[in-house]
C-alpha cells in the first residue's frame, strides 16, 4: 500500500434532525435521497473517489448505520469507522486521523461532511489536491472557503488573511473564524469583501492534526489515549473507552479556530450543505410560483413556491405558497418553508416526550 | 298501516365534492364522521325518528349507495329509492312524493338533506310537525328558515312576507328566495332584518308538491309519466325511463321559487350545512390559536387555528395558521380554510382528467 496518500474520510454521523421527518434517527440525512436522483452519501462518496483511491476512502458512522453506509458506499468493513456514540466532529476527525496515521503515517485526509451537494466535482477535486499539496508541503491544516453568492445568516463565516506565498498560489491564512452571522452583520460582510463561508470541509495531515489537538484540544487528546495505545482499533474496547471520555465539540471550534497554522483555500463551485427544508427548496429552485416535487403525485397546486417530498399518497395544495409538505408513511409534516429551519425544536420536543416512534 | 302520516324522505344522493379527500364518489359527506361521533346520515335518521314512525322514514340515494344506507340506517330495502343517474333534488323529490303518495295518498312529506347538522333534534321535530299542520290543512309547501346568527354568504336566503293568519302562528309567506349573497347584500340583509337563511328542508303534502311540480316544472311532470303509470315502482324500467329523461334541477329553482303557495316557518336552533371545510371548521370551533382535529395524531402545532382530519399517520404543524390539512390513505390535500369552498373545483379539474382513482 501507497504511502503518503490522500485519503478522503466522509462524516456521516448526523442526527437527521432538521430533515424531519423524511430523516429520523435511522435514516439520517446523508441516506435521503434529496436532490440528483441519489443520496447525499452516494453522491459524497462519487465526489471522493475523484481523488482518493478505492483504498483511501474512510466513513465514520453510527453503530446503527454501518450497515446503511456499506450498502450503499460499497465500501469494506475495514474502512468503516464506527463510533459506539455520537460526539461530534471534533472526536469523529480525531479517530479517524489516528486510524489513518496507522496505516499511512504520512497520509494527508480530506474531510468530507456526508450531507453536501457539490455539483462540480472536478473543480471539488481539483481543489481538494491543491489544498492536500500544501497540507503535505507545509503541515498546514486548510479549509475550503466558498465564495458567498448571497447574503446567508445560516453559514459561518471565515475572514480570510495574506496570500500564503508563491509556493501555493489562491491560498490565504485564516484571520478568524467567525459564527452565523446576523442579518446586518451578513450583509456588512457581502459588501466589505473578503469573507467566505465556512464549508467544513479541511484537508490536512492525520499528524498535524492530531499534534494541533493535543495543543488545542487536550481533553480531547487525553481521550484519544486507548487508541494511541491500540492505534489500529476500529471497534472494541479501547474504542469504547476513549468515546466515553471524548468531550462533544465541533472540530471547528475544538481546533480550527484556535490553530495558528490554518489556511483556506477560496474556491467558487457552487456549495450547499442543504441544511433545512429552506435551503433545500432554494437548492432545488423553488420559487413564487413554482413549486418542486421530491416524489409522490402532486394532483393539483393553484399558487405554487412549494416544496413537496411525497410519498406513496397523492397531494393536492389549494390556496398556499410558501410551504413545505413532508409525507412519510407514517408522519406528515406541513410547514412554512420560512419557519422550517425550526423543525429541530419539533424533533427535540418530541424526543423529550419520548416519541422515539417518530424520531 | 296509517294513512295521512308524516314521513320523512332523506336526500343522501350528494356527490361528496366539498369534502374531497375525505368524500368521494364512493363514499359522499352524508357518510363521513364529521361531528358528534357519527355520520351525518346517522344523525339525520334519529332526527327523522323523532317525528316520523319506524315505517315512515325513506330515503333517496344513488344506485352505489344503497348497500351502505341499509347498514347505516337499517331500513328495508322497501324504504330506500335508489335513483339510477343523479338528476339534482327536483327530480329526487318528485319521485319520492309519487312513490310515497301511491301509499299513502294523504301522506305529508318531510325533506332532510342528509348532510346537514341540528344539534337541538326536538326543537326540529317540534318545527317540523308544526310544518306538517299546515301542510296538511293548507296545501302549502312550507320551508324552513333558518334566523340568521352571522353575515354569511355561503347561503341562500328567504325574504318572509306578512304572517299567513292565527290558524298557523308563526308561519309566515314567503316573499321571494334570493340566491347566496355578496358580502355587501348579506350585511343588508342583517340589518334590514326579515330574512333568513333556506336550509333546504321542506315540509308539503305528497299530491301537493306533485300538483305543483305540474304547474312549475312541466318538463319535470313529464318525465314522472312511467312513474304515474307504475306508481309503486322502486327500481327497474320506470324508474329508469323517468330518470333518463327527468331535467337536473335543485328542488327550489324548478318548483318553491315558482310555487305561489310557499310558506316559511322561521326557527332558530342552530343549525349547518356544513358545506364546506370551512365551515365545518367553523362549526367545530377553530379560531386563531385552536385546532381541531378529526382523528389522528397531532404532534406538534405551535400556531393554531387549523383543521386536522387525521389518517393513521401522525402531524406536525409548523409555522402555519388557517389550515385544512385533510389526510385520507391515498389522497392528502393542503388548503388555506378560507379556500376550501374551492375543492370542488379541483374535483370537477381532476375528474375531468379522468383521474377517477382519487375522486
Amino acid at each position: 500500500m501507497a504511502r503518503g496518500r490522500l485519503h478522503a474520510v466522509i462524516l456521516a454521523g448526523g442526527a437527521g434532525e432538521r430533515f424531519w421527518p423524511a430523516s429520523r434517527q435511522k435514516r439520517p440525512k446523508p441516506f435521503l435521497r434529496v436532490v440528483d436522483g441519489r443520496s447525499l452519501l452516494e453522491a459524497t462518496h462519487s465526489r471522493a473517489r475523484r481523488f482518493a483511491s478505492r483504498d483511501s476512502v474512510w466513513v465514520v458512522c453510527g453503530t446503527e448505520h454501518a450497515r446503511a453506509v456499506r450498502r450503499v458506499t460499497g465500501l469494506p468493513a475495514a474502512r468503516v469507522l464506527v463510533e459506539p456514540r455520537r460526539r461530534n466532529t471534533a472526536m469523529a476527525v480525531a479517530f479517524a486521523a489516528q486510524h489513518i496515521a496507522a496505516h499511512d503515517p504520512e497520509g494527508v485526509v480530506a474531510i468530507l461532511p456526508a450531507d453536501h451537494r457539490i455539483p462540480d466535482t472536478k473543480a471539488f477535486a481539483d481543489a481538494i489536491r491543491r489544498a492536500a499539496r500544501a497540507a503535505r508541503a507545509e503541515g498546514a491544516l486548510v479549509t475550503l472557503g466558498v465564495t458567498p453568492t448571497r447574503i446567508e445568516t445560516g453559514y459561518g463565516y471565515i475572514q480570510v488573511g495574506e496570500a500564503v506565498g508563491r509556493a501555493h498560489p489562491g491560498l490565504r491564512r485564516v484571520r478568524r473564524f467567525v459564527e452565523k452571522p446576523s442579518p446586518a452583520r451578513a450583509r456588512r460582510y457581502a459588501k466589505q469583501g473578503g469573507f467566505l463561508w465556512n464549508a467544513g470541509i479541511f484537508v490536512f495531515r492525520a499528524r498535524s492534526i492530531l499534534a494541533e489537538v493535543e495543543r488545542c484540544a487536550p481533553e480531547l487528546h487525553r481521550a484519544l489515549g486507548p487508541l494511541r495505545d491500540s492505534p489500529r482499533a476500529r471497534t472494541g474496547q479501547a474504542v469504547e473507552r476513549a468515546y466515553r471520555r471524548a468531550p462533544s465539540l465541533p472540530i471547528d471550534v475544538a481546533v480550527m479556530e484556535r490553530s495558528r497554522t490554518v489556511w483556506t483555500l477560496p474556491v467558487s463551485f457552487h456549495w450547499s450543505d442543504v441544511g433545512t427544508w429552506l435551503s433545500l427548496a432554494e437548492e432545488l429552485g423553488v420559487s413564487p410560483g413554482g413549486t418542486k416535487v421530491l416524489g409522490g403525485d402532486l394532483l393539483f397546486d393553484d399558487r405554487g413556491g412549494n416544496l413537496v417530498w411525497g410519498d406513496r399518497r397523492a397531494v393536492a395544495l389549494l390556496g398556499v405558497e410558501g410551504l413545505a409538505v413532508i409525507d412519510t408513511p407514517d408522519v406528515l409534516l406541513v410547514t412554512k418553508l420560512e419557519r422550517s429551519p425550526a423543525v429541530r425544536t419539533v424533533v427535540v420536543e418530541l424526543k423529550k416526550r419520548g416519541r422515539t416512534d417518530v424520531t
